[in-house]
């Protein structure tokens, strides 16, 4: 009971972190001053609308295996806390990034910004395979419904992510368009996964 | 109780994001820079003020309406949890039309600006019956409490949400300030509507 | 049971809306760029950090209340949920006057500033003594354990309250610092206030 | 019961705040406009990234000690109330300071934005003493298990911060850097204390 409250209330903060991260996403979007051609300057703004939606929809699916994740929890302790406010801390950072890449995308300095892009997706990953291993390696905190499958599975998905997010670093020093759409399929990807559970873990 | 947890996590979510969306609105309302006619120059804002007004009140109901449709959600799966995803997407995104409503609709440039504003409920009401068609049409997912009348009502409520708002986007190429004028229009309705089923769904 | 949680949706959405209304004051608060004289040009500031004070204690004082009404609601209806969202509406605001007042405070301008100020205080008054009316005429909705004399003193201090702004507006047309010290002493008063009854409401 | 729901409110509340600022600190970190060397340009802004995650790492632990204190609380009364409204005012300023330092810490103007950084600090920790005294002293508001021990170990430690804050603000009279380093280590000091406890008070 106490410690369920106690799973509650980071799960909560974390659950506020998340929403309000994805909701300022829009502040990046400027509306254009005093055009005359207002149509041809909303149409230009398209990378920012691409890279909002797409930032978006990954803190989205990021939210929901954050959940997935909590549900093996069974104690906090202080490895969970910080390593878990270091997540926080690159998802709240997403916004800066993700006006960079719609401002820069599709000018001469796009691969800079993609690169960034990608890299803080690698940063996000690489804090959530620290907040795993502080998870998954010490019976007390571990939850006793979690199955050998369920680590394994865990282990694959985040390997998965962190190489395709690295690949996606690496090929914005070729093209930031290709870099681009790779992290747009990696969420593809990763929404078709959930549609194949079929029920997604928490919801 | 699994599950009526799981739904509060989601209705949680998504208050969060209806919530702090409606709260940016407040955030495209600029304060004028060393005006030395400070009432006129306030008095200027006037369309600024309407259209964080409009868009509040109509976010408002939405959330409203949003518990509505969840009230008859016995489960969440995949499909609920992305068209979800979806309709806070656009919800998020609105801070953005508003801002350009509240600059544009009495320039020359109004009519492009009324027609992406209405184009964006549009979005939202799509978004919406694609959830809400997740919902009905499969019966693992929906409350027992539902009764056939209930479907019906929502499917028609709906439709007409829908048709009123691409009627709006329309009315937007002859005169932005009809368009307006007609989702404001849409929003009284809605809140009638509200006040003759004496009792909210959820409130 | 379906009635308490329909009461702690309505004020986990209003709780949120406070919360981030306040919290979005600072973003008014802005750096001054390239400055050779910081310590100067952060002290010219003083009527902004006075501004976003004043607002911020003043929306937390409401919040205390909010919650004191709502302790009186067996049941939420349209009537109810529509003057909160009105409420809502002018709480959200807040930061454009605040910044208004911060801004012009000391300036040829002032009046209008404070003015505008004051009056929105006046506005969120309004709308919580309509919400207080939606509330204590009907009796359907009124939780059992009001009385008379809650009734009573409630009455009072939302027109103390309305009273005390509506001043606060006229005089800000002889002066500003006036007319922002009232709103001030009203925000002081309320809390001496709190203090008297030893235990707020609710906290 | 009722009493517990309170102190749910209170916390749920503050909660809100402490992660909505946290949130908002990201949106100090401007994009460069037209650069031509992004790379350069982004390399230049290091100083606000560290300010920002200086600011939300301190404010996350501030998080986690805030539950501390509240476990104490048998009863919420307005001294209580006012006290953590105090504090989450200064919480909430932290976006201002916070940008002031990335702005100039490395500039000629450094030591005045690390002294007032620092002092913000010395604002939050002077609150917290008074939300602290607020408790202690006080039966009726103070749970049963808090212990002679428990009490001089909180005391020590907000004296310790307090201590320190003052230190690093007198610091930067004399150096803008190693202000900040001061308040950096004091972060530190507090991560390593949470891993000692082995498990956080209530995470």
């Amino acid at each position: 009971m106490q410690e369920e409250k106690q799973s509650g209330r980071m799960e909560g903060f974390s659950d506020g972190v998340f929403g309000i991260a994805m909701t300022l996403l829009v502040l990046e979007l400027r509306v254009p001053t005093d055009s005359a051609r207002l149509a041809h300057d909303l149409a230009v703004l398209a990378p920012k609308y691409f890279a909002f939606a797409l930032s978006f929809a990954t803190i989205l699916i990021m939210w929901v295996n954050h959940h997935g994740i909590f549900l093996y929890v069974r104690r906090f302790d202080a490895h969970i806390l910080f390593s878990n406010g270091l997540l926080l801390l690159f998802v709240t950072f997403m916004p800066f990034p993700t006006a960079l890449l719609g401002d820069y995308l599709l000018t001469s300095q796009g691969r800079v910004a993609a690169a960034v892009y990608a890299l803080s997706f690698v940063a996000i990953n690489l804090s959530w395979i620290l907040m795993w291993h502080s998870i998954r390696h010490r019976r007390k905190v571990v939850a006793p419904r979690i199955t050998d499958h369920d680590v394994r599975a865990l282990d694959r998905s985040l390997a998965i992510g962190l190489g395709a997010y690295v690949v996606a670093a690496a090929l914005a020093l070729v093209s930031a368009v290709a870099s681009a759409a790779l992290v747009l399929l990696i969420a593809v990807f990763w929404t078709v996964q959930a549609f194949r559970r079929h029920e997604v873990t928490l919801a």
